[in-house]
């Protein structure tokens, strides 16, 4: 699905029903990054302008979908609070390559790994959760992780040869899925 | 205007007058950096939600800016490159105080200040510049920024007291005319 390499594993969907709470948490905090990292992109590529359009319009995306998980959690009496974030951000930006363009080709597919990742998750917590409007909700937010999946990849492909960029996807593919079958103790978005 | 302590000067309308495209492109870089600098304190303060609506609002904004101005830049045939920045927003960044929530209630002052010298220098271009275009385009932005300033002093209240903030924004903008007194010897929105 999207590029993935694996789907994720019951393991995560235990830590999901019994963590429920602090996953949705995570998740607010997971649609900020998000934006931070688009603007971030922005920041970095600022003469490249059809990138700028793109950045611009997710982090528009993320931020209101901050804003709306936050209601979520505002509505179950459920307080924002910070949390450790999950190892998975971390451990897939050191993949990051040092040097241009290569180091812009690694950040927009990491990126798109990470949609996709939520995309997959979102998928199936919204068939896996109980809770009907939940269930909803990720449904609602399923296709524009999908879409900003395929707008990374494509903006990817300004920087090298689609060849290089498909083989680069794959590679970092098979780590993500890696990073994700280690998992992490603290129930996340991406544990 | 705006709490501020000075008038630009004639100075500074020389060096428009002599380096206006450069002053067009600095100016997408100040909607840019202003876009970043209300994302990083919602990421500072994510916990405070009134500040959070307010920020995302706000880095909406200054990008739906930063875009204008490069849509101003294509038309008028300049290229948008990266530019060496004014030393104005160091130096006041260097004025904020290091502890909680002194450091927030700086921030936002500062934050404050640089919309409300934008504003007036928007203001000053608006009737400065014979291009008819482009002054209506400040007079555009004009009111944006004013309303920006005033919800800066409005958040840095909930972190101090009215009166503390008052006391303080009356220090800052002392400073920051003193730093706008100086200027830079590059052409930029605030040299």
């Amino acid at each position: 699905m999207l590029s993935l390499k694996s789907s994720s594993s019951q393991r995560w969907l235990d830590q999901v029903d019994q963590h429920l709470d602090e996953i949705l948490i995570d998740h607010a905090h997971c649609e900020k990054k998000a934006a931070g990292c688009a603007l971030n992109m922005l920041f970095a590529y600022v003469d490249n302008e059809p990138l700028c359009q793109e950045m611009t319009r997710i982090v528009n995306e993320e931020l209101e979908h901050f804003h709306l998980v936050l209601d979520l959690l505002k509505k179950r009496g459920i307080r924002f609070r910070r949390l450790k974030p999950s190892t998975y951000g971390r451990k897939l930006n050191d993949l990051v390559r040092k040097i241009e363009p290569e180091r812009a080709v690694d950040r927009l597919l990491i990126a798109s790994l990470i949609e996709a990742r939520s995309c997959e998750r979102f998928s199936l917590l919204r068939d896996h959760v109980q809770d009907q409007e939940l269930a909803e909700f990720y449904g609602s937010l399923f296709e524009a992780e999908a879409r900003h999946h395929t707008t990374y990849v494509r903006l990817a492909k300004m920087f090298a040869s689609d060849d290089n960029v498909d083989a680069r996807l794959d590679e970092l593919a098979v780590e993500e899925a890696a990073i994700i079958a280690t998992g992490d103790e603290v129930p996340r978005m991406h544990s």
